[in-house]
């Protein structure tokens, strides 16, 4: 029997284990895929290399050694050619969205968002007074047209538009990728309306299947008015509270004279040198892949599940990548309904309501990255019998 | 002879050295005071204790255990009772200026700082659209009833003042200690007005004399409309990026439900946890008693070769805590032009202006714990040289 309160410690972790509950709701690793002991080994090694100096302020960009490996990641993700001067070691992405959200936006101004989007994203963006306009996508993602004429509304109604937040790849919570033509053409309107872009790309390594994604948005406009930001959250462990942001050379020569950073230095200089010891020995990369693996197997089972148990009406898509999960609901089928029945029979889950759909539609998200496979297809079954329940009862 | 390469090597670190100059301008600690051996020990016991939660998504506040004993250290400090409830881990001081001067403040509003105060603390400000107006004081810290003269005037002008940063206990740059009768009348203003005060403490524990510093600010109010910001940064390394906030429980819950921590989770989970085992076994304790011995003996060095090296005219008093030395210059001594001299010399500072005394007065922060303590003895007689150089010339 697993101590749940060893593996989350209260008090410690965000997670609060609830007894009897299978939680597919938050997007968290399963704590087996957490690496404590390549963690160690990254910082005996940075202590090794570079002595006292992991101690100081580290400079305003972060290392420039893992900058130049991140500009080869992203290299090789988009193909085509960036350097260290396009990269920003982060505090994570929740970190930076809280400051750019300063740098980008005043209280009163709009954003547009997916709908749905990113739950806590957009939340950042509501602590600080945006108000956050939300634009209909499909299967291929957003709808860039959609997009122009949410624009030209806010500026009918005499609102300033700050920017646009989009997660295109492996969207949170639909997992869905935006197509190509999609990108290009959500360029050019943004472009028309000289809108930046926030692209949030947490996801863009967590690939299940052989189809790479299309380039992202930062590299089909070149660098021109997108900020994207990546993280080692997914990919590797959330705890580090470490992530990097992409962007032209005039942004990045921007935030290295920004005050934030002149003042503290590196965002998280420490955990940056250690993740640093772990790409450069190529440890990371046999560790992706080896994670990949393992969620496209969750991923899996968790689909096999789902189309075994789910009642006729449940639709979900299985996602190319990332974390989740989307499932829509038959009309009538109300998400927090169907989790209250859902509780009563031992699984849990995100509602989608929290995610901002378009009204009317109903869903909810499921995540796979944070129980074994077979606890995944025991959670599929338990969420089937929801459903009967409700759609009977 | 040092390898300066290999202490401060470039692209890692933000301080960058300059063959033949002694640098006393930044207020970095020395090498040889960072514990690169204790971090590791720290990492292995965190990772014993509570395995991969380590790499999990922290709880939002940081780690309960953590917050309880920086709680009894607050306690220990003023005399009066913290709990948990009162502290938040952060990012370091910088990173929680940039997100509550988002909370706190819009664009256009007015912050009131001390003349002088902390440069890039106030850029962090003024990064953000704020304008800082700044408040005189003398040795006994800033003076209140300026303080209330001043919020008059910026209403009169009809601007909205949002808030007041003060370092009330081992200034920087000046060092000075705010009196206890300052500190409360400066409540009374504060209060009368209706305005909060984040008070930097980020040198509180950095105690060179037998003097107790007053309580905080933060504890004479009763917690009361005061947020105050401690941090790692000084007493144990500035490369961790921790700190942490002391404030109400009111101000605490909400911060909790702040998305920015509901997304993130603790700021800085990993570092925080290996903190904890460095603070619970006491070895927190034992470190910073050896660390306020070697930064006395810096100070009195620093001190002794700038009475016997600097020529009359140019004044300064010795710092009870912290890490600077503020000097006073001559009418019609120009700081730029006593830099420039300096390094002629092979001795830099920082401009007393970047700290924006009042008008007319001119002044250079010295910083002691960078350096030896025959490497500072070195640098006062290099600048007692410059100084000549400049009177004479």
């Amino acid at each position: 029997m697993l101590d749940t309160t060893r593996v989350w410690p209260p008090g410690i972790t965000q997670f609060v284990h609830r007894p009897g509950i299978v939680d597919v709701g938050p997007g968290y690793l399963d704590p087996s895929l957490l690496p404590v002991d390549a963690l160690r080994d990254g910082l005996d090694a940075a202590a090794r290399t570079h002595g006292p100096a992991i101690l100081a302020y580290g400079t305003n960009l972060g290392p420039l050694p893992l900058r130049t490996l991140l500009a080869g990641l992203q290299s090789r993700w988009d193909g085509t050619a960036f350097g260290p001067e396009h990269v920003v070691i982060t505090g994570g992405t929740s970190q930076m969205l809280d400051h750019l959200t300063g740098t980008l936006a005043a209280p009163g101004d709009v954003v547009l968002a997916e709908a749905p989007s990113y739950n806590w994203g957009c939340g950042i963006f509501q602590d600080r007074g945006l108000d956050v306009v939300r634009v209909p996508g499909d299967a291929d993602g957003l709808d860039p047209n959609a997009m122009e004429r949410r624009i030209d509304e806010q500026r009918r109604a005499g609102r300033r538009v700050a920017f646009i937040y989009l997660i295109p790849t492996f969207h949170n919570p639909t997992g869905r990728v935006m197509s190509r033509e999609r990108r290009l053409r959500l360029l050019e309107v943004a472009g028309a309306y000289q809108l930046p872009i926030i692209e949030d790309n947490a996801y863009r390594d967590i690939v299940l299947d052989d189809a790479t994604p299309p380039p992202s948005l930062l590299s089909l406009a070149e660098r021109r008015h997108v900020i994207q930001l990546s993280s080692f959250s997914k990919c590797l462990a959330p705890g580090l509270r470490l992530g990097w942001l992409s962007a032209d050379a005039g942004t990045v020569e921007r935030l290295d004279a920004s005050n934030l950073l002149i003042s503290g230095g590196c965002l998280n200089h420490l955990v940056a040198l250690t993740v640093l010891q772990l790409v450069e020995s190529g440890w990371l990369d046999d560790h992706v892949t080896e994670l990949r693996r393992a969620l496209a197997a969750r991923r899996d089972a968790l689909a096999a599940g789902l189309r075994e148990h789910l009642p006729p009406g449940f639709r979900f898509a299985v996602p190319g990548g990332g974390f989740f999960v989307w499932v829509e609901l038959p009309a009538g089928v109300d998400d927090a309904a169907l989790r209250d029945a859902a509780e009563r029979r031992g699984v849990s889950f995100a509602l989608g309501s929290a995610f901002e759909p378009p009204a009317g539609t109903g869903a909810i998200r499921l995540c796979f990255s944070l129980h074994a496979p077979e606890t995944l297809r025991a959670a599929a079954e338990r969420l089937g019998a929801a459903c009967r329940d409700l759609v009977a009862g």
